[in-house]
């Protein structure tokens, strides 16, 4: 049996500002700093002490695991960081602020860019300052690996390979992981591991800063389908809330 | 050619208090905090892009990583972390006050603890609430593993199979490696480089916070004895003022 301890990050500047964040890589608020900081309470709390931890190459995720970790005095564990658990590439919405884009293309578009399993956003142009191509931490990557646009099934796509090559042999280990990543590529792990269909995983939101733990079987498999928040009130309640928002002020 | 970064972490909190630290896991101090961001500062301001970090996995050390790394807008390079690079244990003297020792035995006694290359400090016991026996960042290491005490040979004997092994390769690979780590560990890697005498090495110091560059040659040996420190005049001020102040308040 091996635990899987996943960790969606506290709020970014963006996220606070309306603005879709995708591969931009944006710092956290001080809101999203309190929340990365509750997150490693709540590790502590509960006497989960991961062995390693995985991020995206993101600020906002590494900060986020920093934090919990220096909370929990556990700076000192093995970490990897990887593009592959990096958020959902939002394509040339990017940068641009959400309410205004709705306004813009209408409600049933809004939904589709933010809410279809297979329907990406336009994508952005190579010469767009907010592109990541020819971003240095991304010169290891052959161009074509590069996203300009990805919808939530390109992320579970390019995620799976490091899920089975990189996370699955530390649980296969034994260990106790961490995996300190973003609301879209938490999804898409999600997704794989309850086994949730294309089309219900639309309804699926992942609270911010509140640890969600998985006990997993033999086969990696949840021995309770969903896991456990370490705080189920607060996510509860966090989850609630999107949903009374309805698309209008939700996080992506 | 390959580059080397080496980083001394900024001042602890037990540094200020003149405590003999080791291996006890004690966190920056403000001023410390303020030494890292410098580092990353001088790092950015010289286009020093590391391409992977190598830390101890005492906090003081990585917390500094940390924030340099943040403030160059680095935190997403590969991060590796091992006791190989932590500071020189201190044995029975971790946690005591660097003035009441040299009181207590004598400043011959003191300065043979401080800077002979051979001669160890007496070992902590196994049930000293400051031995790191028992610790779970060392769960993974045999026993005989974990030092009781050591002298800055000891430090060399355990550290140099990190540096072939873990980051010469990186070297090699034409990366270039920042090591943050402690005035020991530095110290020790420093007289491998520069082939600095058993006894020459007593009267080095290593400033903090101030990024000491070595070009090497290709086998992995100094282009220029000494490196580069890439804030020169504040690196002398520093080596001057340890040195005015004789081993009183010199840190350890």
């Amino acid at each position: 049996m091996a635990t899987l301890v996943l960790l969606r990050h506290g709020e970014s500047v963006w996220n606070a500002e309306g603005l879709f964040t995708g591969w931009v890589d944006v710092d956290l608020s001080e809101k999203g700093e309190a929340e990365a900081t509750n997150g490693g309470d709540l590790l502590l709390d509960n006497d989960i002490v991961p062995d390693v931890v995985h991020t995206s190459v993101l600020k906002r995720a590494i900060r986020t695991a920093n934090i919990a970790l220096d909370v929990a005095d556990l700076l000192w564990i093995p970490v990897r960081r990887t593009w592959r658990l990096n958020e959902r590439h939002y394509g040339a919405l990017q940068g641009k602020n959400k309410a205004q884009t709705r306004e813009e293309y209408g409600e049933e578009q809004f939904k589709i860019w933010r809410r279809s399993y297979d329907t990406p956003p336009p994508p952005i142009a190579d010469n767009d300052p907010l592109s990541q191509v020819g971003d240095l931490r991304y010169a290891g990557l052959p161009s074509e690996l590069i996203p300009r646009t990805e919808c939530l099934s390109d992320v579970v796509d390019r995620m799976l390979p490091y899920w089975y090559d990189a996370i699955v042999p530390d649980l296969a280990a034994g260990k106790t992981v961490l995996v300190a990543a973003h609301g879209n590529s938490l999804r898409g792990l999600v997704k794989h591991l309850d086994g949730i269909s294309d089309a219900e995983i639309a309804g699926l939101n992942i609270p911010t800063g509140i640890p969600l733990v998985y006990e997993l079987d033999h086969d990696f498999a949840p021995l309770k389908r969903g896991g456990e928040y370490l705080d189920p009130e607060a996510a509860k309640a966090a989850i609630e809330a999107v949903k009374n928002q309805g698309t209008a002020t939700a996080k992506a």
